[in-house]
């Protein structure tokens, strides 16, 4: 059976703008890869409905999961909710569930639940609250759309939450062989020991150190057997 | 005039199995924002074919200038090239200019301008070669597609090559003020704000620091006094 598959949309002006350097992706694509779900993209796209939207329609429809983070705080440009509500055609309104969690945090902090908190309430029809222990204010599953917050630490933990209650699949098995040449050197045997092997994925990752050239060889497999032979002919090919 | 308009695609299963956290896409959209060229989506799809082709079409279709990363190495796995070519329906073999300087490259470091490294000097007809001062091997430009190494040395190289060629626009201008308050508690004076200044971009970006609760308020426009006029409302509103 094929691994899940899985996309990443990273919602935020301030990645764009090159203000801020995004953790969270890269984050998700080691937790995705030692459950065995398969990540074929990340996009990035600004706080603006029209691009959020289309994001959400076209990669929830190409993927098993689709996880989102940014845009579910109490300001004015956290619009995620509203955009994948519209993106599913699903009403959205404060709901009671997610106003009760934040609330109770509020009451128990000492501050107002005002109307730009409860902003935090607005979740879909039919979603699943994401729990938040870090900071209550939840995120939502609405079908296979995972909604998150962009503050790593919450991101983080709303990570383990969904993960805790997806399916994985054969996680790759992988190793890795530095070789002290140049990718020039060894690309034409390596094309061919990849023809060889082709059910093992092996990728080629150049490297310059003290001026000379040499090339990180990454084998990776759900099949372990057939890395550790395929790694045993690398190294023979370039020891 | 608006801005031109810009999107980034990284190609490379390395970024999308968490083994390399991708850093071109951080240095380019701060490149591109000091140049007043407006980043509109970043996209990581793998390695493979009909993800690299049918993203290239949809992103240089809806911006000014698609700039690519990845993927035009000497190994079975640096199809980049060959994908932008299928993308623009063009013809693609080793081109002379690029062979001479490989050739000239290789002949003075002694080594042989083999099979591998000749696909390097693959370039599809009419594009224009982008410099590459690092390694030689050079880049292209095919209509608006600038296609970049992803060794971040000579991913920035190649970057400066292509920025010294290209129009920029208006420099956001753009100044943060802290907030020593939960965003919660700031939300609804901020969308006063942001409706007051309708011609400004207001950004909250929430941290937690020593348990409490504050928020980086970041407002931009090229407009300087727009800026200016901003901040000083909203350091009156907080302080």
């Amino acid at each position: 059976m094929p691994n899940p598959t899985a996309a990443m949309l990273v919602i935020g002006d301030e990645i764009l703008s090159g203000r801020t350097r995004d953790a969270n992706a890269h984050y998700l694509a080691q937790e995705l890869a030692k459950r065995g779900i398969d990540l074929l993209e990340i996009r990035v796209v600004r706080d603006e409905a029209p691009a959020i939207v289309s994001a959400v329609r076209a990669l929830s429809s190409a993927v098993d999961h689709l996880f989102t983070s940014g845009g579910i705080g109490p300001t004015h440009d956290d619009i995620t909710a509203d955009c994948i509500a519209a993106a599913f055609a699903t009403p959205i309104d404060v709901r009671d569930d997610a106003r009760a969690l934040l609330q109770a945090h509020y009451d128990q902090t000492g501050k107002e639940l005002n109307a730009a908190r409860l902003r935090m309430a607005r979740i879909p029809d039919g979603a699943t609250l994401i729990d938040n222990p870090v900071s209550i204010a939840p995120g939502f599953t609405l079908q296979n759309v995972h909604v998150m917050a962009g503050v790593p630490s919450v991101f983080q933990a709303m990570v383990a939450s969904v993960l805790a209650t997806v399916s994985g699949g054969a996680a790759l098995y992988s190793q890795s062989v530095r070789v002290d040449r140049g990718e020039g050197d060894i690309a034409g045997p390596l094309a061919e020991l990849a023809r060889a092997f082709p059910e093992v994925s092996i990728g080629s990752y150049p490297f310059q150190e003290n001026g000379a050239y040499g090339s990180n060889i990454v084998v990776r497999c759900a099949d372990a057997a057939a890395v550790d032979a395929a790694v045993l002919k690398l190294t023979n090919l370039f020891s």
